[in-house]
């Protein structure tokens, strides 16, 4: 399987620089929580449960550096680091999800010695990496059921292994059922301006000799009035309480597509995802990044000098275009006020996911 | 103005290279209507009117080297040029348009001397090109009205003076909006796969001074819901009887989101677009171009290698998505069975636009 990122017993975190996929697999390594984060704003790692993981290695690396005469200096020190990440990309929740179980790890641990108290950082950071790969795993337990043999996905950006620690969300469920015998096509929009799905998606799912077509974001219409999309599967960068969903940018034109075509539009996200503390996702922040990632094309311009572009890297997909979210612990379905609750209870009443 | 074609009295066909724009200005030369053809199928020249344009021009040049005794020889080998030219781009219908005007022209003037009916023959070319800047221009003064003060409009692909033989249909209107005092924003998609918005439209607007934002396609969504667009207005390859649109790929998933935002969808296309011989979009046959145009993006490969992706160039926009359909000598609106039928009969009663 695909390594996204790991650390090492030295501190050194290896990451697969997705920035330059699908033509080189270079792995860069960073030797601090600075580099890390770097990489982080710079895409080189993405996709929200995978910048969960990096954010909490980050951490546990940048607190092995961390001196301090008591538990209270150690921690105001972690919690700077821990800003310094949260800083990094600000729409996906998995993020501060991740640095709020690494600091709630250090106050468990409080009453360790420094050195102890350090090692359990890391271990809750590797904890979390692991995690994520039983949790992606479950969740396409939980999903796969939704595709029926013959099936052909429309799917948006990457949610594979790339996006997560491994194994993937809305591609893990694809990924499940084509690992039960299911024939399947997927759909791939190419999600410019950062083409996640033409370098990342299709790399992906040719490794693993899923049958895709790769199109560009503005064709899914016209294969969706063709009949040739049964569903769209897509992850999600944030869920509020109502079941309104942050994702990639171009996410909400495929969910109203989905609903003119009366096409199931699915979402596949852990629970980590899930922001029930937000009514809704009117007050989600949305990232607005670098203007030349539309201007430029992987560095080529591709539009005059001084043109002026916009570059919102998410939308927010209402709940009511949305006919379930798949999560590690079941299928949530419309009110998602009550299905969201219930099944977050749920999973605290349950063994870990494994 | 910018010229996007012409040719000289010695017979050579100058053409701006739209596929190096908008990094390099460069003309070609074509000295037959081989190469003219060349052009058109590489889109080095593109948009629906300019097309009909160039294909006019390179019948006529063809034209001058026919060697024949009678009328009817000449016309049989005029008939394979115009094949030949007719076989480069199938979705456009104002490129078969002007091969008719073109036909029609050589069997009126079928009795004069075969020298002068060449001469003919390049009067007509001439006249084409003349008559489709006078069209563009009739259908700004048409459409403006469409177009209120402080108005942001989103458009897709170029539907402006590069599209045409000068001036634009869509864009065409709003520059006649903005060239009478109205402040306006346009809303740019970039149109991929061949970048006509981020190349080309961004491209026009800086020079002419009309305010705009780059966006990706899977942008418009976003914008809409944020009450940032007031209305669409794009062109169009071909126009059924009943309203129906072909148009670049991506126009339909454009108008089915206007609507969902209630924005109304505004087509502006000359006459020469109309086939009302198709009752309905069904039948417009959809051009089918080279993978490697999603694979790569100019000539850089953006997917894996061997990776299957589609790439039809048009979509069809259901006549019930279209507000209004604005024409050289009016605006059609629901039903335009009657509408467009209305309009086009308007025309054969009055002079030229001009």
């Amino acid at each position: 399987m695909i390594k996204t990122i790991e650390c090492s017993q030295e501190g050194i975190v290896r990451i697969l620089d997705q920035s330059r996929l699908p033509l080189e697999e270079v792995y860069i390594e960073c030797r601090d929580h600075l580099e890390v984060a770097e990489a982080i704003r710079k895409m080189r790692i993405r996709g929200a449960p995978a910048i969960g993981v990096a954010a909490a290695i980050a951490l546990a690396l940048g607190a092995q550096k961390i001196q301090a005469d008591s538990f209270e200096g150690f921690y105001s020190k972690l919690q700077d680091l821990a800003e310094t990440l949260a800083g990094t990309r600000p729409t996906a929740v998995n993020l501060f999800w991740a640095l709020g179980c690494m600091k709630r790890c250090a106050l468990d641990f409080k009453d360790l010695p420094l050195q102890a108290l350090k090692e359990r950082l890391r271990e809750e950071a590797q904890r979390i990496l692991e995690e994520d790969i039983n949790t992606n795993r479950a969740l396409g337990r939980e999903g796969k059921g939704l595709i029926h043999d013959g099936a052909s996905i429309l799917t948006h950006c990457n949610t594979g292994a790339l996006a997560t620690a491994g194994y993937g969300t809305a591609l893990g469920v694809v990924r499940a059922a084509f690992e039960e015998g299911k024939r399947l096509t997927v759909y791939v929009d190419e999600t410019r301006p950062y083409l996640q799905g033409a370098r990342l998606t299709a790399w992906e799912l040719q490794k693993e000799g899923i049958p895709f077509v790769l199109i560009t974001d503005n064709m899914a219409g016209y294969f969706m009035k063709q009949g040739k999309i049964d569903m769209v599967m897509v992850g999600a960068d944030r869920i509020a309480a109502n079941g309104d969903v942050a994702n990639k940018i171009g996410t909400y034109g495929l969910a109203v597509l989905a609903r003119e075509h009366n096409i199931p539009f699915y979402v596949a996200a852990p629970l980590s995802t899930l922001d029930l503390g937000l009514p809704s996702g009117e007050e989600i922040p949305i990232e607005e990044r670098d203007p030349e990632e539309v201007t430029q094309f992987l560095g080529t311009p591709i539009a005059p000098p001084g043109a002026q572009a916009a570059n919102p890297a998410f939308d927010i997909t209402p709940a009511r275009l949305v006919s379930a979210i798949v999560t590690e612990v079941g299928i949530a379905r419309p009110p998602y006020k009550d299905s969201l609750r219930d099944l977050r209870q749920r999973a605290w009443h349950r063994p870990k996911a494994g």
